[in-house]
Order: C-alpha cells, then structure tokens, then sequence
C-alpha cells in the first residue's frame, strides 16, 4: 500500500532495516542496526517511533541479539529485554512485544528450533500488527462520510506502524472506498511528526491534507471543519486513561469544547491491565534542546532559559469518545467482564 | 528598564529607529526606517510587531513621511495612512494611531507648527502608552501573590509596546516589588515570539521563566502549576470577544477546563467600539512558509502540503475572567454606560 517499509527484519544479514524517520520528510534513508545498541539509540533517537514499530523494533532486535548468543540463553535475553525496555518507558507496546518474546523463549528453551521460534514471534507480531491495523481501519471508517473533515495529531500512520497505522487507519480504509476525506494535521512540536511524518505519508497516499500548527486546531474546530479526530495512544489505563503524543490532552478538551467526537484507535494490546489510572503511567520527558532548538538547525530561545519537554500526555477517559480496537469500538472500563462493545 | 528599546523616533535623521525583532534572540540590531515603504515593511515582515508598537511605529512612520510632503497635505497623509493600515489588518492600534495623527492634521491643517504638532502626537502615543502599561502592570499586580505560576502566550511585553508591555506588565511589576514568580512562555507557532521574544525580556528582567511548547500547556495546568494566565490582544470587540495571536483562544478553553482565572491585559484602545462581536473581526491570514519552513532554516514539511496560518483567533467573551486596563480591570460589555469596574 505504502511507497515505504517502516521496518522489516532482514534475517540473511542479521539486521533490522528502519525507514530512518529523522530525515523525512526530505530523504528517504534505511538504516541497518545490527546490535542491540543501534536498536536501543535507533529507538530512542526517534529514528524509528509510534508505539507498534517500537514495539515490532524491540521483538526484531532482541531476535537479531540472541542469534549471536552461545550459551546463557535466558539471562542473555533478560539483560537484553531490560535494556531496550528502557530506550523509551511510556508506551506499553515495547515491554508487551518484548514480553511475547520472552513467551516465546520460556516455551522452546530447551528446544533446539528456539531461535527459529523466536524469528517467528517477532516476525508475526508484525503481521499481526498489520493485521490488527487494517481492522482498526474498518471498524473506524463506519464513523466517516463523504466530504467529513478529521483531525489527527502527531503520527499514528503506516510510519509508526505496519501497513495502515492506527488513527490514519479509517481514513487509508475510507480513501481506497473512493470517499474523499479532508484531514488536519497537527503539526505535532517538538519533534514535528505531523509535518514532517503525517503530511508526508497522507500526501504519497493522495488523501487531501492541510498542515496546521498546533494552537490552530481550535480554530479549525470552531469553524466547523473538523467532524471527527483520531489519534493514536502509548497506553491505556484500565479507567480509559490515555497516554499519547503531548497535545493530545490538550485536543480532547477542545473536541469537548466544541462538541466533536474524539476517538482514540489502537490495538487492544495498548489496554495496560497492570495500569488502572492515567496517574500510573510514567511520562518520558525529554531533552529540552528539542525546544529550543533541534529542528530549527540552530538556536532559537535565549541561551540558559528553561524548558520542560513531556513528551505525552495523559487524556483523562471521560473526554474519550470511544476506542477503536481491533475487537471494535470499546468503552471503558477495560477488564474482561465489563468492557462494552458499543 | 529594559536593555533595550523597542522603537523610538530618530528626528534629526529624519527616521523611526526599531529593534529588528525578525533577529531575537541572537542578535540585537537597530533597523533605520526613513521611508512609508520601509515602515509597512518592517511591519509586514514583523520586524517591529504588538499591537501598541505597531502604533507608534504607524504614528512616527506618517510623521517622517509628512516632512518630506511640500503641498496636499490631507491627500497625501491619507494615501499614506490607507497604505499603512494596509500592512496588518487585526490589530486596532495600527488604526487607531493613525486616527489619532489624523486628528492633529485636521486641527493643525493650516497652522504653520503642523509638523511639529504631529512630531508631538506621534512622540505622545509613545509616552502615554509607557504609562497606561505601567497602570496595567499595576492593576494586574494586585491579581499575583508570591510564588504564583502565571502562563502567557506570544509576546505581549516590553518588546510588543513600550517600556513594561501589557501582559508581561504585572508581571514586571510584581517583579520589582520583589515578588517572586514563575512564568511558563508558550512558544507561539507559527512565528515563535514567546520562545525568541518572550523567553528573551523575562530573562533580561531576571523573572525565572520557563519555555514550553503550545500543545504542553495543558499538562502544566493539569499539574497546578499555573494559577493566572495572562495574554495581550490586538481588537476587542464591544461585547468583549477578543482577537489575539493565533492560540490565545485554545489557552482559554484549556483554562476554563482547569479553573485558572484567564485575564486579557491591553490599553483600554484597543477595545474598538466599532466591532460589536468577533465576528466583524478580519482576521489576518499568513504565508504558509511561516508554518512549512521560515524558522527552520530548512523546509521541514513535505513539498506541495497545503497549509492554513491564521494569524489570530477570537476568543469569546465568555471564556474571559476580566481586562486588565488603564482604567482598571473591566467586564465586558464595552459602552460608556454598561462598563463594569470590578
């Protein structure tokens, strides 16, 4: 579907290829990371982001490493697990690949096929996701009509994804059904996603996108261009509490405000049942040279001010529409007994 | 109070002297206006930008104009005038500036001191202005208690007016009256004054200031930091809606959301008693290159993205806890009769 692969596992070379996403939208770069250390820094420098590459990049990394492992299998792969679990703490689909992994290695530990058993894991936690995707797509697209505006924040397409992505899904799925769509961008600072990473992956697909900086989405919503907004999460606490892409709480307040649906998509596996409220949810913070001045080439704000840099933030359910998943579209709470399918 | 001025008139030379804000932080340098043609232009390209400078620099920019005019005064004034206005649509200082040199051209029309009585008017909006920002800082004070949080968008300080600003006002008098405070500076995309301009003077003034990106404002008023927000605006229409930097209106939704007391702070002008709602309000729509590519040095967005850069929102009255004037702080609606002192 896509002019780009995200990232796939070349097993001949031992590598993992990314789709180097620091240099989009401009150069269209792979990068071939062959130890566990070029995953942790490909990972945490943003090279490859979107909390189901992450979590495909980690399960395909840690297989490419413990190809190289003789003996010590299980501590090896601990240590390992342990490592790349801490290139990025906040979405949960990291340590929940890595966790399918080690599943995976307590199974065949004594089997002689365990590295193929591994290779297949995290092989299909990629299918699997594309899978997963497509349906969110399709359970997303019975929301959209003709002519309706959406707006999305940050990236939660094919780039951090396979295939669909997750909040790009229902408008990839609408688009192939010939319904023409317009989507806002959020431009997403600091890193910019949504301009350098959404506008470039909805433009290749031929969908009609208008970048806007974030403080213009009010704007947009109460001229009544926006009908519906999609994002994608990191994690979902059982209460509905949703960690994404900072700026997303700040969008949900507005869709209340102005009275639009707002709906979160993201595979079922995002829902932490060790998580029950937002309040639990570590928030990366990161370095606040992105503020001041990694993507403007150079400084913009006087030398020595201050800066705090949350990379997420945590909507609080009650201003969730609704979750679409893979299973349909959920309300919380989130255990198995009382989650509604509405 | 400041290291620096943010314009002043250069009579000898026949020029309107401004600190060429386009260059901030990094860069201080004094930018010689001599001609109407460069006056709109420094306005156009933000080299001198606020809703009270761009008024004083319209008022002194007339006046150095009007020396150089032998015969047709009136003509020639008010070519000179419309051309200005035309250089930024929303704020209605710019208009109410030049009305007020207007008016001196009436009076004076045929009296020989012409021109120095609109050297006068023009040296006086400056003067009066330094004074009804201090009054504002004074009202505004008496809202700050020690250790407060205050949040402010774009650049409404010493930089925007002359000597204390509007928003920044209380701010800097609370300062001197050795009140400590924190303030969070949005960086106000697309043009980034609070990151280039903001960050800068409360730095200069030595008030700890805290840079953050637009989307994270919700975060730090969910975490209880904040407890005021100030912002500065360019029209306010009778009925108390307000027209501000693109962002001020999602800042006062995310108030309300959170309970923090929102205040608008500007001279009791800029209340235009022509507009009776936002809606009569033009607001200026920019060249998406300011979104796309201007402050990064290098285009970020992927070629051919379609773009929307409203230069300012409307935020309605109703989301507005009062105005900070010269006057005192206020509640709309805005005629001679109905005004309410609070």
């Amino acid at each position: 579907m896509k002019p780009f692969e995200t990232i796939r596992l070349d097993d001949e070379n031992s590598a993992v290829i990314i789709l180097d996403q620091t240099l989009l939208p401009k150069t269209q770069k792979y990068v071939s990371l062959t130890t566990i250390d070029e995953v942790w820094h490909a990972i945490h420098k943003l090279q490859v982001r979107g909390a189901p590459a992450i979590g495909i990049a980690a399960a395909m990394g840690i297989y490419v490493h413990m190809k190289t492992v003789d003996s010590n299998f299980a501590e090896e792969f601990e240590k390992a697990a342990a490592y790349l679990s801490s290139s990025r703490p906040t979405a949960v689909n990291l340590s929940w690949a890595l966790g399918r992994m080690a599943d995976t290695l307590r199974k065949y530990k004594d089997s002689p096929d365990i590295i193929t058993k591994l290779k297949q894991t995290a092989e299909g936690i990629k299918t699997e996701d594309a899978e997963v995707c497509k349906t969110i797509g399709k359970y997303g697209a019975t929301l959209l009509k003709p002519n309706m505006g959406i707006l999305t924040h940050c990236n939660a397409g094919a780039l951090a994804a396979s295939e669909y992505g997750t909040a790009l899904a229902p408008i990839y799925v609408a688009h192939e059904n010939g319904i023409p769509l317009r989507v806002f961008a959020d431009e997403t600072r600091p890193v910019l996603q949504g301009a350098r990473l959404t506008a470039f992956e909805l433009q290749a697909a031929g969908v009609d996108t208008t970048l806007i900086c974030d403080n213009m989405a009010a704007v947009v919503m109460s001229k009544g261009l926006v009908d519906v907004i999609f994002v994608g999460c990191d994690r979902v606490a059982t209460n509905g509490d949703t960690a994404n892409k900072i700026g997303t709480m700040s969008v949900a307040v507005l869709a209340k405000q102005f009275g639009i649906p707002f709906y979160v998509c993201a595979p079922f596996s995002t829902i932490d049942v060790n998580t029950e409220t937002g309040e639990e949810i570590i928030i990366e913070e990161r370095d606040g040279g992105e503020i001041t001045d990694l993507w403007y080439k150079e400084r913009l704000a006087p030398e020595g001010v201050k800066t705090f840099n949350p990379s997420f933030d945590v909507t609080p359910a009650e201003l969730i529409s609704g979750f679409i998943t893979e299973k349909g579209i959920l309300s919380p709470p989130f255990n198995k007994k009382k989650t509604i399918f509405t």
